[in-house]
């Protein structure tokens, strides 16, 4: 790797008006214009990585005000050092003094933080990919405005995260890993010998996710605000392109979740998965006795039936916001699933400990996705959990939510209900840039 | 209570160059500048309201920023339809649908609630006083300047919050309180009965509160940073004006904590009363390890051995962020002592409802203060605690810091170790304008 510094960091506030469509309702966010912080470093030598973390409309200027807090952490900073070091770096970065008052790596911070280290190791992937010049180009869509801010020229050939994660050394993908607050549950040498036990059939699992793909499941079908109509012609839909696997919201009407849990299951037989999810609309007592009245439909799981913070309370969650809030989830078998998010938490780095953990407990990991750009980021992860730790596709699925791919110059790839892994001969980053106009 | 209109929210970043002299410094932050984001909101009838967050330093233009943001939900709003169902006021400052997604109720966006919140109980309490008109006026000394904004003009006679939270009709306080998440450690029906039990020697509690004031420790003599002849000089000077508390900065190097503790131990004698504070340095393991050594020097209480998140790992833990993560510690016996903050919670609604699970528990109280303003505002929450919910001094004490009192209009007022409550029929408002150039 060349010794290429980071001279500069920009952050945009990019918001798509999800709520006119009703897309993405659910019980607590009513009404979510699914938008982004969007980050794009460079180096001096012209190369640039690209990061985001997904909000929901109103606040995403708090986030962008954080970011650029934390580019001071980045800007001047040699990329070779970053990940010669990259322990040290996400430290510096989610554990400065005077900062973390505001979390700890929790909130507003943690999404900046993630976005932030997101366009790290984009850089990083783009950097061993040996890739050629890319200029940057997004959209701007804030308060339902549309603005081109640059041109979208050039294709680019370079390594895909999921890539660049397998073929890490395991000593050194450990020492991206910030084990402060998990030793307890995880230690160093475990999680090196959970990535030298994976070490053995990784190449034909490589091969097998180039052939197949990752299972999936789609959340598009029965957003809250969708009508009885909407729900059935896209279930018909989704039935018809393969889909096994579907997601409901539920938890704002008891009789409106019975009558459309009861709709989608006739429709997908019996057969089928079906799973639920409140988003946290829930007391622990209501949700029990509501997820009793539901369970004759025959759920997967119940996903975030409570607070997010309440882990004694849980059956089981989803979207924690840090590694020590899945530790104790673990510890204390209150979740049957693991859902990482590749924007909640501290990017990669994070997530690897959480996979990792995961793998140790002995609980399948199926990753949130959807909103603006979770799909194309969580692809990475999800492949690099199969390929080189769990190796086990039991229980296992990758969630999925068809809206605004169109705006990715390379957007994720489904075929049969199966995610397909970017390739490295072809020119697809980790993120991929935002470019096209709707 | 008039109809006044809220008209308009200011918020200010206020920043005090506390590093200079390590004041503040511990194992975790060996560099805080101690800071606020400052909130002044005014009615269409001429009444303001302050209130502020605690922060420490860089990152405060975030908060403001957020403050920004939640502004839109309080101007315009009448004083009297907040106060008439503060529960949904509350819970629309903290749960609306986009901004949740940047929490919920945790880090920055909390941070600014709490700033927004304490503000309109600020406004609340002038009113019910029947308060003449005050002119704000604060100082700003972000990057380590020096600005005065406004004079600083007028005695005002007004009602301190807690007389007006002592006063309250029971089912009116249990109306501020939003329930959520909680029910299955404390109901309404129990919460409402702890209050009515409450008003038993409510009369006595309060003179003998008057006359005598509350138990204060202090935090002022061993910051992390300071060289021990200073040590010792602040442990002479804090024995001789009749502290008996005391508390210690540790974490970051055993032996620096051996010879320190050993220091202070034989200074204050084997009667007094010694705690220690490790600000979240440890892992678990590392902790158990790290306190057995420390052990011999008898401290009272452990505060902060891990990641605040981690509630599994610990054996007492102070400054959450939600009463959610309280009440697991109270489920879980995880805590032996609860330290509330009046910034970091969300405002005087949320530490009402840790008030009284800790009752329910009967886990003392001791609130964390200190900072800017945390002594002046937290005085008033454990004043009503003992008044009218726990009854009790056993094992209760509230923390004290010296530092920035003399910004301050109406400092908090100290005799002989205890915190002397705020006169009605004297001008100390619940939050007191910062007023006084350094």
């Amino acid at each position: 790797m060349s010794n290429a510094k980071i001279i500069g960091l920009a952050v945009s506030d990019v918001r798509f008006p999800t709520s006119l469509e009703q897309h993405g309702s659910d019980a607590m966010h009513t009404d979510p214009d699914y938008s982004v912080a969007y980050v794009v470093i460079e180096t001096d030598d012209g190369l640039k990585g690209y990061g985001l973390t997904f909000t929901l409309g109103k606040g995403t200027e708090i986030v962008v005000c954080a970011v650029e807090a934390l580019s001071t952490f980045v800007v001047g900073k040699c990329l070779k050092d970053i990940t010669g070091d990259f322990r040290s770096f996400y430290r510096l970065i989610t554990s400065d003094g005077q900062m973390r008052w505001l979390g700890p790596e929790k909130g507003v911070i943690q999404l900046a933080s993630a976005a932030v280290l997101n366009a790290v190791w984009d850089l990083w992937a783009r950097a061993e990919g040996k890739v050629s010049h890319c200029k940057a180009s997004y959209i701007y869509l804030g308060a339902h405005q549309h603005h081109l801010v640059a041109p979208c020229p050039a294709t680019v050939h370079t390594m895909p995260l999921w890539k660049l994660l397998v073929d890490m050394d395991p000593m050194k993908l450990i020492s991206c890993i910030d084990f402060r607050y998990i030793t307890d549950a995880l230690t160093e040498q475990e999680a090196l010998d959970i990535l030298l036990k994976g070490q053995e059939g990784k190449q034909k699992r490589e091969e097998q996710m180039l052939n197949e793909g990752y299972p999936a499941y789609t959340t598009s079908c029965a957003w809250l605000g969708y009508p009885d109509q909407q729900l059935k012609q896209l279930c018909t839909a989704a039935l018809r392109d393969g889909w096994t696997r579907f997601k409901v919201k539920v938890g704002a009407d008891l009789q409106d979740d019975i009558r459309r849990c009861a709709l989608i299951r006739e429709m997908i037989g019996p057969c089928n998965t079906l799973m639920i999810d409140a988003n946290q609309r829930w007391d622990v007592e209501e949700a029990i006795t509501w997820v009793t009245r539901l369970a004759e439909f025959k759920p997967l799981w119940i996903e975030e039936p409570t607070s997010p913070d309440d882990i004694l309370g849980h059956a089981t969650i989803s979207k924690c916001h840090n590694r020590v809030m899945f530790k104790q989830l673990l510890q204390a078998s209150a979740l049957q699933f693991v859902q990482i998010d590749s924007c909640r938490l501290g990017s990669v780095n994070e997530n690897l400990a959480i996979l990792l953990m995961a793998c140790k407990f002995q609980v399948p990991v199926c990753p949130h996705a959807g909103g603006v750009g979770l799909c194309e980021l969580v692809q990475h992860l999800i492949l690099f959990d199969y390929i080189s730790v769990s190796a086990s596709l039991q229980n296992r699925m990758c969630e999925y939510v068809d809206h605004l791919h169109e705006h990715f110059k390379y957007p994720v790839v489904i075929c049969d209900a199966q995610y397909m892994p970017p390739k490295v001969s072809l020119p697809c980053h980790y993120f991929d840039l935002i470019c096209k106009l709707r």
